[in-house]
């Protein structure tokens, strides 16, 4: 197949991009709106960007259906806070509910049965039930389009880490079999972390 | 563990957000720089951003021993120009010798035994023996910092899509079993995905 994406239906492009680019780690995305009120929501389109300053991106794109920007994205153009929670197995039907379009005004904590924590630095609630926590701070939004399937980058700052003893081995090193996070495919589809294996980085060839 | 980040060693920050976002797609990036000599190297801060108009990300970062930005990120600002290739399970091994920090001459095509193939659209050539390529315009390059650990963000716009059949079931679906892709995981980890799993999306609670 060889295609000039411009000349195919954009939600073909995405079922190619989503079947390509993966195996997609999660930001379960904790935001409060200006009156306090509690949104969860998980973004496949989402990474690390830098360690200095610490740096975190995710991608609300904007669906067929949408008025106007996900709740997520209105929340951190409001208060410019947001947190990372860290998806585990155990975690994953709660973070499914999450993924429901409800009306702006359902709490989804409260929808699936999960209890908020208070942050650190940020007045977004944390997943209580979730091992590790990025609060952060918004450093810039940048939108790539208004219309259905276009997206904004949310490139946050991370100001405050919480990370549960159980999954640390040693001091900076997460336990990844302790962790067990998941990772998102295409369509319905989700894989386990556990057919692992190790490939050295060569050594440097610099003089 | 509770820290603000600044407080922390950035390497420390840089291990604990690897080990916690996870698994990690891997964008194997080919450039050319402005005298045609072919580059190739992997990104793990790598992802989908939108599909409207399709357009993914990768962040080259800033190493300790680097004298100036990576090969790829002064070829993509150079040319405007790049190439994800998707990296399957038998690519791993060349995807890793393709990892080596080379002089900037070197040709890590050459290196790794791989196949350069002429693109359809750019001047950057794509690596034959993967299964999937992106050819993208630069669309912006946001910059995060100068220091090791920072890094820039570099968005592309897909220009024209290559995708072998034998690695597609039906019109604009990817099979996974058939492309066997690896992800990204912390210090020398990697995974495959085969430990899969179905969550459909609950339906809408939209009026």
């Amino acid at each position: 197949m060889e295609a000039d994406p411009a000349t195919l239906p954009w939600k073909s492009v995405y079922k190619l991009m989503i079947g390509s680019i993966l195996p997609r780690p999660i930001g379960w995305i904790s935001t409060a709106d200006a009156a306090g009120r509690a949104n969860l929501a998980p973004f496949s389109f989402f990474n690390a960007v830098a360690a200095r300053p610490p740096t975190v991106v995710f991608c609300p794109t904007i669906r067929e259906f949408d008025a106007g920007p996900k709740d997520t994205l209105r929340n951190v153009r409001t208060t410019g806070e947001f947190v990372v929670n860290i998806v585990t197995e155990t975690l994953a039907d709660a973070m499914n509910i999450s993924s429901t379009e409800f009306p702006a005004e359902v709490d989804e904590f409260q929808a699936a049965g999960l209890t908020p924590a208070p942050s650190a630095v940020v007045a977004a609630p944390r997943v209580a039930e979730s091992p590790i926590h990025f609060e952060c701070r918004v450093h810039q939004i940048v939108d790539l389009g208004t219309e259905p399937g276009a997206a904004a980058l949310v490139l946050g700052r991370i100001v405050h880490l919480h990370v549960d003893p159980s999954v640390l081995a040693g001091e900076d090193k997460i336990d990844l079999a302790a962790l067990r996070p998941i990772g998102r495919l295409s369509g319905p589809g989700y894989c386990r972390v556990t057919d692992v294996f190790q490939m050295p980085r060569p050594p440097s060839q610099l003089g």
